[in-house]
């Protein structure tokens, strides 16, 4: 394990992140805690399957039930109808088992989740005046999650959200000067430097980004230049699916709450699609929050090893 | 209070917030945990008064003993001797009573420790390689305060943090096409508009922002256009310790965890000097992490009530 501290600056854009590793890294156990709030929720589960279960906007059946389906969001922030805060949330089911985890999800089943992003990303796209889509996972309740039931999220928005501008300016300046995409630059990086890689096929690579913002971040890309989830083969979504469930099969063993989050390009741009995993393990203080400068006790190789161990 | 939700964009650069008020908006209670931790902490306490006490780098005495006094971090994420992780941590400690918090101070207290901050940041910023020294507290552990002493922390980086980079270029860009300065015209919006005005005095003034990214922001701006906290004038700084006692006394009164931050212009530049609180009682979920774009439960204009109230 790395014992120094390193300023790192990301390959693209201006942020940097400080590694501190720290002696004691073993993350809080909240399993007690997390299997109360599970069961606390089993009766009267919005989510479960039930004579008087939500209406489904979108779902994929399989043997004759439902096993992924999409619903309004019960409690939005936005919606269609009010035009100070105009937006579309929908909340995708991503199993009808209570208690059953998104990594103990088969690939296959995984797939269908994203088949399910995919196709609801579009639909949303072509509402009037929205011009941004994005997907996330909370997983665990110090990652935003208030429900146990497995799910995911889909906010569409009318503006474009600050860090997608960010990264996609950052992108566009990559692009004028170098000619080549940042993304399919930074895999021929890591495949050629190793370390931080953790899974590898035809389709796809996942590795922990070398200045990542928080412990055990990982990207998953598919290495061929794709630019939205849509666009990927159906064996690319498989790939995606199997490095999806190693990774959070392993942060779940550990009980490291994590969000994830489905970035496609923008439209009218030509960039790289990409699925961000964020560990939720520590918390920002005041420096964190003031300059955006993150502090981060592991290192990505470190990261590495432990999805790799 | 405001029931309806509305997204607003901030005054100048691109940050959008979504504000989406909630029923229950009750602080979690947390004064057992803190009154525990608070005690935990007593014996041994790194930074109460002992016959072994740390080594002051800079102190402010009165009646003989210290008042305000400025240690090395024991244990730094960075350090002028480390190549790879370059930079200085310094710890203000506020007060050398444990166990009283820093609203509990006198607004005269509290002048003295903006003396403290002006002080250090000007002489680490003399230190070769260093351009960008960042001023800020934790209160409460979930503002990631870990040592319950009340203290303050300053980090001098060899690089400009992305926030300030950021809201650097956005004022530049507001100076170029308003030919004024951004925080000078939102004074004057604010004093005209009234409702989101907590604090106000010949010096200073004290209101929630427009488009807030936390819950009970609150920023505090000398209402002359001055460069840094250097350069306020002792009635000025009062001014702002009365803001901030205020402010704090309030957040305190409710057990909610802040964070502030001073921000002073960039070297070279031109901006004015702002100290902004963040409140820490929401939790980000996927949603914000990923996109940067914030769902905030508190209408500024409804924090300011709770200031005032």
């Amino acid at each position: 394990m790395k014992k120094i501290s390193e300023i790192r600056k990301s390959f693209f854009g201006d942020k940097y992140v400080i590694f501190a590793p720290k002696r004691s890294l073993r993350p809080h156990k909240i399993s007690e805690e997390e299997a109360k709030r599970k069961e606390q929720f089993k009766e009267n589960c919005f989510f479960c399957p039930s004579p008087n279960e939500e209406r489904a906007i979108y779902q994929i059946d399989a043997s004759g039930k439902w096993l992924v389906k999409v619903v309004e969001n019960k409690f939005p922030a936005l919606s269609l109808s009010n035009p100070k805060a105009y937006g579309k949330q929908e909340i995708v089911i991503d199993t009808p088992n209570h208690g059953e985890d998104f990594c103990d999800l088969s690939p296959e089943h995984i797939r269908t989740i994203l088949d399910v992003y995919a196709a609801r990303i579009k639909s949303i796209n072509e509402l009037e005046n929205i011009n941004y889509v994005q997907v996330f996972k909370n997983d665990g309740g110090k990652a935003g999650a208030s429900i146990p039931h497995a799910h995911s999220q889909i906010i569409g928005l009318e503006f474009i959200p600050h860090h997608m501008m960010t990264d996609t300016l950052a992108m566009d300046k990559y692009f004028c000067e170098k000619g080549s995409c940042a993304y399919c630059d930074i895999i021929h990086k890591e495949q050629k430097e190793k370390e931080r890689i953790v899974f590898e096929d035809a389709n796809v690579v996942a590795f922990c980004p070398w200045a990542s913002s928080s412990p055990f971040a990982l990207w998953i890309l598919p290495k061929a230049h794709k630019n939205k989830l849509e666009d990927l083969t159906p064996e690319e979504r498989l790939s995606v699916a199997e490095a999806l469930k190693l990774a959070t099969s392993k942060l779940d063993k550990e009980e490291i709450p994590y969000n994830f989050f489905i970035h496609d390009s923008l439209p009218h741009n030509d960039h790289h699609f990409r699925l961000k995993i964020a560990s939720r393990m520590n918390v920002w203080g005041g420096f964190e929050i003031g300059s955006g400068v993150i502090i981060n006790p592991v290192f990505p190789e470190d990261a590495a090893m432990f999805y790799k161990g």
